[in-house]
């Protein structure tokens, strides 16, 4: 099935990712992940999206969260996320191919917590894709911390 | 993998559920589908959603949507939902059983849009699980609409 034709500058992102990331958060020890990303399409304007990590150290599932991608108009991004947490969130941003590669801002515009999740006010994303390597840095406001540093992972296409 | 301790109640969900369903709304012509719907989990507290329909007609997809269900205390449900139409939502309520029959019922707490999605303001779900059967209705808040009728769906266990 062919990609949505207004979908192309996402096109990028299309196939499975995985690579090896580092957390840290002023509240928490800093510690090591395995990732692995899905994105995919059914011929309609969204792509879909699927993430989950696992310790660097015995493999236990750490975080995971799935959503849809949008491309509201020429150089604009939407994310639709839900995260097993209870966090439902809305991040709207940019995209921009400079030097071959693309490069994707986004910032939160809507957090939905259910009533027994943790406190998170904002968060911050940048992914850059170039080839086959995709890096991205999540910064997060979270349990009374403004925004702050929180993830960086350096992935590899692995799957189409 | 077993299933975590605390999520006992909602093993009833685990596998593959697909159906038939039929929609409409006061804006919308009436339509049928057909519904594919999977639960799992990663022996973690939560448990996974994953649901896509296709138009009965032609098989056209039509919607989808993934998130999380959480039990934050028994007799409570959470459910964390990302939708490609650009619509993050919380949905909160309860679950019992009676005469065998699982029951969950959900309103949204929280429904987070992006900036080009169309105006949902209010959701509720109520789902029955009996054996291999699962049956839900689904009304809707939208476009200006207060809540109303919009999904009804007959899905059976097909896959564990």
């Amino acid at each position: 099935m062919d990609i949505h034709p207004d979908l192309a500058p996402l096109a990028v992102l299309l196939g499975t990712w995985t690579g090896r990331g580092d957390g840290e958060y002023p509240t928490i020890d800093p510690f090591g992940y395995t990732e692995t990303v899905v994105f995919g399409h059914v011929g309609k304007p969204f792509l879909t999206y699927q993430q989950r990590t696992a310790h660097v150290d015995d493999g236990r599932p750490l975080h995971a969260e799935t959503g849809y991608l949008r491309l509201p108009r020429p150089g604009r991004v939407e994310l639709v996320l839900a995260h097993p947490t209870g966090v439902a969130e809305i991040l709207e941003g940019t995209i921009d191919v400079t030097d071959g590669r693309t490069n994707i801002a986004l910032r939160s515009t809507s957090i939905g917590l259910t009533g027994s999740a943790k406190e998170v006010t904002a968060t911050e994303r940048r992914l850059t894709i170039d080839g086959d390597a995709l890096r991205y840095r999540l910064a997060m406001a979270a349990v009374g911390r403004p925004l702050t540093h929180h993830l960086a992972a350096d992935l590899r296409r692995t799957g189409s």
